[in-house]
C-alpha cells in the first residue's frame, strides 16, 4: 500500500498590489506555503496554506509525524497533528479571518495536508478530487470580481498594472478591467477603507456602471451595528448580501434582524465551535467556507451540508492564494449543490505568477473543474523554486497589513468597528 | 469508465420473534428489500433497504433512472432519484423512525443506492468503505445487546429460543443469553410496553445483575413529559442515555431540562430539516444516526460532523436487519471519531438468517470492519432466492406492529404518549 514517504514544506512569496482593507495594507509581498506529500515513484499530492512564520513552524513541527501514513487515512492525520499540535494555537495578527482556538488552528494545519492526501488518493484511483466529494454538480465553478481600493503602487515604487483606486470612479475602473479580462459575472468590493458613506456611493457607481452584476462589500467589521444598519438602508436592494459588516456574532444578529439583505461572513463563523451561536441567533445567511482554516475540502462539504440543514447559504472566500488553492476550491465547489454564490479570489491580483505548470484560468468569470486524476494540477519545480527565493530575499514573515500601513502613515490605528 | 448497467430490486422476508414495542408487537415476518447495483464483468454494488410495499414502490419509480450512472456520481444519484419523486412521501405507518416528509422520503430512497454506490467505489479502487469515509478511528465497531419485552412465541406457534420475556426476571434472562453468546458491553432495554413503574424495576434489575454495563431505556414516546422526568429520577446515575421518552422536540427539551443523563433520539431528530429546532432547543444530547432515512453513509457521516459541532453524542440506530446493513453500518461506525456509544443493531433476533454468503460475527459485543474492499460482503444467491420466496408467501406488505397487535388483543390502542 503506498504510504506517505516525505513531507516537504516549501514557503514561497510572490509580489502583491498595495491592497486597502480594515486592518491596513497588503505588504510588497504575500506569502503562503506549499505542501508536497511525497509517495514514491513520482506519486506527489500538493497543497497550499498560509506562509506566516507562526503556522510556518507548526506545519514543520507535525510534517515528521506524517510519514508512514496511508493518504486514505484523514482520520489518522488529524489524529497525528492534534498529536504534535496539543493545544497550540497561532491567531493570526490581522485578524481577517476572526478570532483563532487551538480547535481552529488544528483545522488551520490539517488543511493543506487534507487536500494534499485527497489529490494523492484521486491519483491513485484515477478520479478527480471532485469525485471523491460526490461527483460534479457544475463543469465551472465561478468566480466573483474581487475589487480593492488601493493606491497606483506601493510606496517607492511604479505605478502598478491596475493603478490608483481610491473613489468611485478608481472602483469602477477596476471593476471594468477586471469583468473584461475574466468575464466575472459578480463583483464583492472590500470595505472598510473610507468612510462608509463613500463606500456607499461606490456601491451605486457600481450598480449604475454593472446593472446586472450581483454586487457585496466587505468591511471587515469596521462598522458599528448602527452604522452597518445604515449602510444596509442605503444600499437596499442593491446587494446580494453584506459581509461582515461589524463585530461578533451578537452584533451582526443585530444588523441581520434589520437588514434586508443576507450577512455573510468569514468572521464570526469561521469554525465549527461557532456554529451552534452564529446559528441559534440567525447571525448569518451566507457562510464563506475558506477549507484553508475549516479543514480541509471534506470538512468544508460537511460545514456546507450544516448550512444546507440550517437555510443558510454557501459561498468561498479568499486570502491572496496561487494555483493549488484555486484547483482545491475548484473541486470543492463543483461538489457542493448548496454553492449558492460565486466565490471569492484573489487570484488576478497575482499578476499571472503560479507555482503551476499550466496555471488554471478564469473564463467567463469561471473555472473549469480539471478532468485529471487527483487536483489535476502539476508543480512547475523552476517557478517553486524562484517564488522560494523570493521568500528567502523578500524579509517578511509574518503578514502584518497593520504595521506596513503604519509605516507609512504612522497616525493609522486599526479599529474595528471604526466607524 | 465503469457505469451502472442494471438496477435489482429483491423485497425479502425472514422469520422476526414476537417482540413488544409502544406502537405494538413485531409480525412473524419482516420485510426487507436488498438492492444491487450492476456495473457487469461482475461488479455488483450491494444496499439493504426497508421492504414495505410504499417504499418499495418508490425504489422501482427510481431504478430506471439510475442505469448510467458513475457509481462516484452520489450528488447526481439524488438529482435522479429527486427528479423522479418529487414530492412523494411515504410515512411510516408505525411511527417508530418519526414523522416523514418528502426530504426524508428522498433521503430514505437514496440510502440503499448510496451504499450500494459507495461498496462499488470500494471494489473499484480496491479499498474498503471505511476508506472512503476517512479511515478507520477503530477495527471493531461496539454493539448493544438489545432486549425487547416478548411473548414466548407467535400465537399459535411453538415458544421460539428466546422464551418469554414479560417481567424483570425474564428481561434479566434474555440479557443473560444475550451477553453470554454475543459478549455484549452494554444493554438497551425497549419500553414504552409495560407500565413504566415496571420498565423502572428491570432497570434496577439489569443493574443489580450486570454492574458494570450501561443501560439505556427507549420507550418510543411513550410517555408524557411529567412520566418521563418521574422515570428520569428513578433511574438516576444508572442510564448512559434515556431514550425518546416523550413525543417530539418541545417535550423533549423539557424533560431534558430535568433530567441528570442525557436523552437520545431517532424520533424527533430525523432529518435535516429537524436539526436547527431539534439543537437549537438542546432537546438530545445523543442523536442515534440511521443511514437508513439520513440519506447513506456520507451523510451519516455530515449528520456526525454537525453533532460534533453542537456537542451533541452520536450512535446508530436499528430496526429489523440482515447483514448488508449491518455491514455498512460497521464501516460508518468504524469511520466516526465522535461514535460516543455503542450502536443499536436487532441482528441476534433474526435467528441467523442472512442473505450473505458470509455473515458478519458478533465478537465481545463488536463486528470486526471487513478488509476486503467496498462493503467486503458478499451475497449468497440461494439466501436471497429462499428470502425473496419468504417474502412472496408471507402475505405481509407494510409492517403494522400495530393492526397485528390488535389482531391478537382487540383493545389495544397505540396511544403516544400513554402513560
Ligand atoms: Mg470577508
Ligand atoms: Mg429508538
Amino acid at each position: 500500500m503506498m504510504r506517505i514517504q516525505d513531507v516537504v514544506i516549501t514557503p514561497i512569496a510572490f509580489a502583491d498590489p498595495p491592497l486597502l482593507n480594515s486592518a491596513g495594507v497588503h505588504e510588497p509581498w504575500a506569502l503562503r506555503a506549499v505542501v508536497e506529500l511525497r509517495c514514491g515513484d513520482g506519486l506527489v499530492g500538493l497543497g497550499e496554506t498560509y506562509g506566516d512564520a507562526p503556522h510556518l513552524a507548526l506545519l514543520r513541527a507535525v510534517a515528521p509525524a506524517l510519514t508512514g501514513l496511508d493518504p486514505f487515512d484523514t482520520n489518522g492525520l488529524l489524529r497525528r497533528i492534534r498529536a504534535v499540535l496539543g493545544d497550540a494555537d497561532t491567531p493570526d495578527r490581522h485578524g481577517l479571518t476572526g478570532g483563532s482556538t487551538p480547535q481552529k488552528t488544528a483545522l488551520r494545519v490539517l488543511s493543506p495536508f487534507e487536500v494534499a492526501c485527497l489529490d494523492l488518493q484521486g491519483q491513485l484511483v484515477g478520479r478527480p478530487v471532485v469525485d471523491l466529494l460526490g461527483g460534479r454538480v457544475r463543469d465551472e465553478v465561478p468566480y466573483s470580481a474581487y475589487l480593492f481600493y488601493k493606491w497606483a503602487g506601493h510606496p517607492g515604487a511604479a505605478e502598478d498594472e491596475y493603478g490608483p483606486a481610491l473613489d468611485p470612479d478608481g472602483i469602477v475602473a477596476q471593476a471594468r478591467l477586471l469583468v473584461e479580462r475574466y468575464g466575472f459575472g459578480s463583483i464583492k468590493l472590500k470595505g472598510g477603507v473610507l468612510p462608509p458613506e463613500q463606500e456607499v456611493e461606490a456601491i451605486h457607481a457600481l450598480r449604475a456602471a454593472f446593472p446586472a452584476h450581483p454586487l457585496r462589500i466587505d468591511p471587515n467589521a469596521a462598522w458599528t451595528v448602527e452604522t452597518s444598519l445604515r449602510v444596509a438602508a442605503e444600499t437596499d436592494g442593491l446587494l446580494e448580501y453584506l459581509e461582515d459588516p461589524t463585530p461578533g456574532i451578537p452584533g451582526m444578529a443585530e444588523v441581520a434582524r434589520g437588514a434586508t439583505m443576507p450577512l455573510a461572513t468569514n468572521m464570526c463563523v469561521v469554525s465549527p465551535d461557532d456554529l451552534p451561536e452564529g446559528f441559534g441567533q440567525r447571525a448569518v445567511g451566507v457562510v464563506l467556507a475558506d477549507h484553508h482554516y475549516w479543514g480541509g475540502l471534506r470538512r468544508s462539504a460537511e460545514l456546507a451540508a450544516t448550512c444546507r440543514a440550517w437555510g443558510v447559504g454557501v459561498s468561498m472566500h479568499s486570502n491572496s492564494h496561487l494555483g493549488i488553492s484555486l484547483a482545491a476550491m475548484t473541486h470543492l465547489g463543483a461538489a457542493l449543490p448548496e454553492l449558492s454564490y460565486a466565490a471569492d479570489t484573489h487570484a488576478p491580483w497575482q499578476y499571472g505568477e503560479d507555482v503551476l505548470a499550466e496555471p488554471l484560468r478564469i473564463v467567463d468569470g469561471a473555472v473549469r473543474v480539471p478532468d485529471a486524476p487527483g487536483l489535476g494540477v502539476r508543480l512547475d519545480p523552476d517557478a517553486l523554486a524562484r517564488l522560494h527565493e523570493n521568500y528567502l530575499r523578500c524579509g517578511i514573515r509574518e503578514r502584518d497589513d497593520t504595521a506596513y500601513l503604519r509605516s507609512i502613515d504612522p497616525t493609522f490605528e486599526k479599529r474595528r468597528p471604526r466607524w
